[in-house]
C-alpha cells in the first residue's frame, strides 16, 4: 500500500487496518489511526480488550480458529491485517497473503517471531547477526547434553512462549531438570522443544524500533528511533528508556545490526529488534515484527504522531516517515529523554482500580491506564513515562511515579506494587 | 469530582463523562479519556462524527431537544456533562445541574460563553477586564446610531452565532446596512440582537488556555500554558502558535486577565480566553469554557497526555494538572514551540479525501485528520501542526504543509486550498 491520499473512514475509499490482537499497543496503533482519518477493526480474545475499545468495530473470538478469523478478514476486506500478538492462526495468514491480503510485515515474518528456533535462525543465519551461542533440545537428556555445551550459567527457554514464561536461568547442572519442567509446563501451544542460550552478562539490553517504510520514490528504506534500553524481570519487561547510553559507535552498529535482521524478515512496519551489548559487540537476541512493549516509552519521548505505534501506521498504510540523515543512517530524533516503568498489578480479580494517582501523575509524567477489564497478577495495567533532560533522571521519575500506585480489584483490598529487583530509587 | 482513583471502564465503578457535541476537540478530549481507562460516551447531530468513531458509546440527536439529551443522561448517569458546542438545550442543563449533575465547568458559564452580549458582561462588568467599547442594538436604526457612537471602524456581529458567522467590519457609514442584513441572515437562534465593538488594530491576538482544577487540598486553583497567538480569517481560526511573542509584562498580565474571567466563570475544566493585545495592554474578548480550536497547536507542543484536551481531562475528573512556577503564577511549559494551521475544504460534498499526504507529512509535522464523512466549503477538516526551535519557523512549516494538501469529494475533483490571506509563506 503506497499511501499518498486518504479517504473518510466508514466509507468504501475509506483506508481499513484490521488489528488481530488489540491490547495496549494495538491501542495506541487505532488511536494513531484514528487521528488520520483510518478505519479501524480490532479482533481480540476477550470482550473490551483495550483497542477494542477504541476502533470503530471489535470482534471477540479465538484467533487460532481459521474460520473465525477469516470470516472476519472476508466481510472486513481490510488494506492491512496487523497481528499484534503471537497466537494466531499462522497457516491461515499464509493463505490469505497467498489470496493477496496484505499481511504486516508478512506470514513469513510472522511465522518465524512467534517461535524462537525460527527467529535465532533468521538472525544468526539469515542476516548474520552475531547472537550468543545456542542449542536445541527435545528431552531432559538432550537438554542436559546441550546444557554441558554450551556451559553455564545459561539459559533455557520453551521454543514458544512469551513474556518471560517458560524461561529459566540455569546456574548449574542441579537447576536443569526445575528448567526442563518449567518449559514443558509453559510452552505455548504444542512441544516440548526447547532452546539453550549461552548467558552472556550484557553491559546493557536494547530495543531498536527500526521502521521499513516507503520513501518518496516507492523504494523501501529503512529509518530508526535512537536505541531504547531496558531492563527485564524474569523475562517481562520492566523499564525501558531512550536513548539507551551507547557510543555512536555502538549506536550505529545497533542501526546496522537491526537493518539486516528486519531486511531479513522483509515487508513494511516497525520492528523491536531486541538485541544487547558486551564490550561494545553488539548481538542479535529476539525480534517482533511488530511495535514493542519497550518501545511504549516513545508515547512521550516522540512528536505527537510518531511514537513507535504512530510509525507503524504510517509505515503499513505507506505515509511518509520522516528522519534525519546521520551519516548512512535515517534517524527519527526524540524530543526529549525519557524513562517508561510498568505498572503491574499485585492481585488478580475483575473491576481493577488503581489509587494514589495524585501522587502518581505529577510534573513531566505521562500516564497511561490500560483499562482492562481484568486483572492478573503480574498483568500490565498501565505504564507511565517521565521526560527529563537527563535519561537517568527520567527513569528514576518514571519508576517512582509507577510504585505510587495501588491496585485493587473487586476481590481483593489495595495492595502496592512489590518488584523492586533492579530499581534505583 | 475530586480524583484520586480510577476503576476500569465498562464497570459500574468507572468514572464515565459524556460529551454534548464530539468534533474535533471532541475526539481529542475522548482519546485523552480512553488512555487513562475513563469511559467516553459521545453525543452529536450527526452520525460518525469524529469523536463518536472513537468513544465507548455514540448517540445522534438534536441537543436542542431536552427530552433527547435528558433520556441520554438518565441512561448513562455520567460522572461530568462536558458541553463541546453551543446549540445545546441550555434550560436543561441548568436542570440538570440543579438534579446534582455536575455540568462542565458548569451551566451558568455555558449560558453565559454562548452568546455575546453575556461573555461581555462577564468579561468587562463580572470579571472587571477591559475590553474594546460596545454597545448593542436590535433594530437598523439602532445600530446606525451605535454605530456613529463607538465610530468607525467597527464590527457588527450577531450575539449568538460561531466561526464568524454573521459578523462584520464596519468601515463607514455605508457598510451599517449590509452588516445589519448579515448579521440578521446569520445569527444562530431567534433574535436579530447584535453588538458593535470598537475596532482596535491590536498587535496580537491571543488564547490563554487557563486550567481551573484542584490542587491537592481539594482547593480550585488555576494554572497557565503559555499564551496561543493566532489570526483568524472571515473571523475563523486560521492559524495559532505557541509561545505568541508577546513581553514577559505581557505575558503575566494575560494570566491575570484570564484567571479574572475564568474565576467569574467558575467550575473547573480549561477555557479558553480570547484575549487581544494593543500596546502591551491586554483587552479581553471572548471565552469559551472548554478547549479551543486554536489550542490544538498543543496537540504536538505540550507533553503527551497534556493538550488542552488532556488537561481538560485532568482537570474535569479532579486529577492533578502539574505545573512549574513563575512568581505568582502556575504555567505549563511546551516541550517546544510549534504551530498550527488548518486544513479546509474547498468543496461541498460526502466521501471527502485528500491528497498530497506525501508532501504534507514531512519532517517535525504532525498531521490530524477528523475523519468526518462530509464536506462543505470552508469546514475544517484537518489541522497540521509543526514544531521548530523558533515559533516562526513553526508557523512557516505548518503553512506549506497544510497547502501541499488537496481536497475532494464524490461530486467533487480534487482542489486546493487557495486562502492565502495573512500568510507567510
Amino acid at each position: 500500500m503506497k499511501g499518498n491520499e486518504l479517504f473518510s473512514p466508514l466509507t468504501k475509499k475509506a483506508t481499513k487496518i484490521l488489528l488481530l490482537g488489540a491490547g495496549e499497543l494495538g491501542r495506541e496503533v487505532i488511536i494513531e489511526a484514528m487521528r488520520l482519518g483510518i478505519e479501524t477493526v480490532a479482533v481480540d480474545r476477550y470482550l473490551n480488550a483495550p483497542g477494542q475499545q477504541v476502533a470503530h468495530r471489535a470482534y471477540t473470538g479465538n484467533m487460532k480458529d481459521a474460520g473465525f478469523v477469516r470470516a472476519i478478514i472476508e466481510r472486513e476486506k481490510p488494506d492491512a491485517i496487523i497481528p499484534e500478538i503471537e497466537a494466531i492462526n499462522l497457516d491461515l495468514l499464509f493463505e490469505l497473503e497467498k489470496e493477496g491480503f496484505n499481511v504486516i510485515p508478512n506470514a513469513f515474518a510472522t511465522h518465524a517471531a512467534m517461535q524462537r528456533e525460527r527467529i535465532r535462525d533468521v538472525i544468526a543465519k539469515k542476516a548474520g547477526v552475531p547472537t550468543s551461542k545456542y542449542l536445541y533440545a527435545n528431552t531432559l537428556e538432550e537438554l542436559e547434553e546441550a546444557c554441558e555445551k554450551i556451559g553455564y550459567p545459561c539459559w533455557v527457554k520453551a521454543i514458544m512462549s512469551s513474556s518471560g514464561h517458560g524461561s529459566s536461568f540455569v546456574e548449574s547442572k542441579k537447576d536443569v531438570k526445575k528448567a526442563y519442567e518449567n518449559s514443558v509446563r509453559n510452552a505455548r501451544g504444542a512441544g516440548d522443544r526447547m532452546i539453550v542460550e549461552q548467558h552472556i552478562p550484557f553491559d546493557i539490553e536494547v530495543t531498536e524500533l527500526a521502521v521499513r517504510h516507503y520513501d518518496d520514490n516507492g523504494k523501501v528504506i529503512t529509518s530508526f528511533p535512537k536505541p531504547v534500553g531496558h531492563y527485564q524481570i524474569d523475562g517481562d519487561y520492566h523499564s525501558s528508556w531512550q536513548p539507551a547510553e551507547v557510543s555512536e559507535k555502538v549506536e550505529k552498529d545497533i542501526y546496522r545490526a537491526a537493518e539486516k535482521i528486519t531486511s531479513a524478515l522483509g515487508g513494511v512496519g516497525l520492528f523491536g529488534c531486541e538485541l544487547f551489548v558486551k564490550d561494545g559487540k553488539v548481538y542479535g537476541n529476539e525480534c517482533s515484527p511488530r511495535p514493542h512493549d519497550t518501545g511504549m516509552v516513545t508515547l512521550a519521548t516522540h512528536q505527537s504522531g510518531y511514537s513507535e505505534c504512530g510509525l507503524h501506521v504510517r509505515a503499513v498504510c505507506g505515509l511518509p516517515v520522516p528522519s534525519v540523515k546521520d551519516g548512512e543512517f535515517n534517524v527519527i530524533p526524540p524530543l526529549k529523554p525519557g524513562a517508561s516503568h510498568v505498572i503491574l498489578s499485585p492481585c488478580d480479580g475483575w473491576v481493577p482500580g488503581m489509587r494514589n494517582l495524585r501522587k502518581a501523575m505529577g510534573n513531566d509524567i505521562s500516564l497511561f491506564i490500560f483499562g482492562k477489564p481484568e486483572a492478573h497478577i503480574n498483568r500490565r495495567m498501565g505504564v507511565v513515562v517521565a521526560l527529563a533532560d537527563k535519561v537517568e533522571d527520567a527513569k528514576k521519575k518514571a519508576e517512582k511515579a509507577a510504585h505510587y500506585i495501588e491496585i485493587q480489584t473487586q476481590q481483593q483490598k489495595w495492595l502496592p506494587q512489590q518488584e523492586k529487583r533492579m530499581h534505583l530509587t
